[in-house]
């Protein structure tokens, strides 16, 4: 059984968490003998208010969570209110002590960089938060240019839309590139850009 | 001014409507002076829950939302309860006429098959329900293969993410390339599937 938690909380950015929940959820429901189960945390199960205005409830509040394998962490401008705060430093450290695979899309990775997860390691963010991120710790090897960075423990994927290919590698890595391309095509993902 | 209506059911597909939604929102936000608004609206302020299982609330019901130029009909199994229900046949017909631009995601062109203002039109879904389209009426022009119809007065994207390469096109037709591909930008929307 594999387990991801996405975490939500006050102004995420919609398509950070929506874009890994559609590939992972769509893993789980065409493939259910791969006992995959995906579910969304937050500081409160009252109504979020996502960075463009959707509102969304979450699935645990973080006191009573099942445990889970991988964490998901968004982006979107409320992560910058994390910034500082022991709580999440914290629960970021011990998860990451106690072997969860950590995962990140657009400006979840600042939130990582706080609690200290990225010393040492390569990571990326939003290329616009790029910055943000070497200030958050001068010991993070800011990668850019880059979709996502896996370095083990840690996986850090660029900004909003990047976290649908971070989700399609981590099906890549904890199963295989058949049963992505599966998903890849349950979703429809052959993107074309008009522009 | 221009408004966007994206409609929520239960067990709409969650990337079906956040893609646009995001797409949208993020040229509304960053381009304020375009004066671009975008809200969902459903059956129901009621907690509604998508395909995979998130738990979201629309903006507006139908009966007291504003006006909008351009309907976003997602996808999902839910679309498949809405065939046949004359209220939704009314709705969708009356808007048309009305002049709304009429955009769907993935199996919200069933909806549209359905009402009969796809007859006589090229339009496309999801790759795993071109039949079922075909099914809804013998006088839609069914495409394949491709990730967006536009036929002017309504436009029909395939599967699920296809609805970002749709959204974007709007802003392409609505607006102008340089604009899309600033919010292309903004969502760091460079796909690159690993598989």
């Amino acid at each position: 059984m594999t387990t991801f938690a996405i975490v939500l909380f006050p102004d995420v950015e919609e398509l950070d968490w929506v874009g890994p929940w559609e590939v992972l959820t769509s893993w789980a429901k065409h493939f259910p003998d791969d006992d995959v189960h995906v579910f969304t945390v937050a500081d409160t199960t009252d109504v979020i208010t996502c960075a463009k205005g959707a509102r969304v409830l979450a699935d645990h509040p973080w006191d009573t969570a099942p445990s889970f394998d991988v964490l998901v962490y968004p982006g979107g401008q409320g992560t910058r209110r994390q910034l500082g705060d022991e709580v999440i430093r914290g629960r970021i450290r011990k998860l990451t002590e106690a072997g969860a695979l950590m995962t990140s899309v657009c400006t979840g990775s600042l939130v990582y960089g706080d609690a200290g997860i990225l010393d040492g390691r390569p990571a990326t963010t939003h290329w616009a938060a790029l910055d943000e991120l070497r200030a958050v710790s001068e010991y993070i090897d800011v990668r850019t240019g880059v979709r996502w960075v896996d370095d083990g423990h840690v996986i850090t994927a660029a900004g909003v839309s990047a976290g649908i290919d971070m989700a399609l590698h981590l099906i890549c890595r904890l199963h295989s590139e058949e049963r992505a391309h599966q998903v890849k095509l349950a979703i429809q993902y052959d993107p074309a850009p008009p522009v």
